[in-house]
């Protein structure tokens, strides 16, 4: 499947493992509990990733068990309902596409840019951009915690937002499980392009 | 800026700053080359990453110094063309909007599954964001490798796209300087949004 070395890397195998190798979408989890103060904690690291402009367009919404769960349990698809109903903590990862009301203040250098994403529809791509590449970080941060990730893009959108972001201008993205894998956690690992195919040299 | 403690995470403060608290976009080079057989290597290891439905839209054009760095940077913008020109490496980021094509191999339990990307705009959405997951990933990657990188999204894509894809299903979307950072690499970080303005919790 993959065929890198550690030779490459200034990180050693257990931490390559834990963070790409061994990380798995998980579909079930143990019973231990994980916190949003823990959650929090992964924010303020991966929060530190690149974005363009700095501009930072992703929301959290921390959904613990009990009322809240419930309400978004109703709008996942088939069978995430199952597991998102399960899972000890579940974030529902968002995009502010008023993200540009910031920039004043995170990209102090440049004082007019808040003018330039006047553009709806320019703005809200941006949002799905940026909000994606701190997705990864997070994904990325939460395993660096030592948790498993279940995300799930299988769920009405529109619902959600009606739920939770109604009147605001979060747009839910994607629903990630989070907890400690329990038995059966994952399917076999399904297949990688190949980077002949995916890489070109000039 | 981060008030983030180890106590959260299992890996180390060292890799922790490697791979985020330190790590910072690099805007100078040191003289030490970095090889395409390297960035193929981190390739190797992020492609794991969790895409939706497994899509991995991301492709990677590398740009070695020579000709056809000389090509790559007449489409950069103002002081990027500088960076752009003194990389050791570039890898201009791509999506793949034929991504769908490649479904009946990489999501099999869903032999339809290329049927549901007929959409232009649909598809291209997808590609857009899951090639930024990846992108993510990639940089994540390169910091592990040791690599400083340069992300910037400051350049003409038609530009890029007429040069170097025409007449592929890459649409050019990031380009990343790739090496090890030289003298004055940047500048103060930016400030983040605080886990407060970020995270609501239901």
């Amino acid at each position: 499947m993959s065929t890198s070395t550690a030779d490459a890397f200034v990180l050693d195998e257990t931490t390559l493992d834990l963070l790409f190798r061994e990380a798995r979408t998980a579909n079930t989890w143990t019973d231990e509990p994980v916190s949003v103060e823990q959650v929090r904690e992964v924010f303020e690291l991966i929060k530190l990733g690149p974005t363009a402009m700095n501009n930072q367009p992703m929301r959290l919404l921390l959904v613990e068990k009990g009322p809240g769960r419930d309400r978004l349990v109703k709008h996942m698809s088939g069978t995430n309902r199952d597991k998102t109903a399960a899972a000890p903590l579940v974030a529902v990862v968002a995009a502010d596409t008023d993200f540009h009301e910031r920039l004043p203040e995170h990209f102090p250098h440049a004082p007019d840019a808040i003018t330039w994403f006047a553009d709806e529809a320019g703005r809200e791509r941006t949002a799905l951009y940026n909000a994606a590449l701190q997705t990864a970080y997070f994904i990325i941060g939460l395993r660096a915690a030592g948790l498993g990730t279940g995300p799930q893009a299988g769920f009405d959108k529109d619902g959600v937002d009606a739920e939770f972001f109604a009147g605001t201008s979060w747009k839910s993205q994607v629903v990630i499980n989070i907890g400690h894998p329990g038995e059966d956690a994952w399917l076999d690992r399904l297949p990688r392009i190949s980077s002949d195919d995916a890489i070109r040299v000039v």
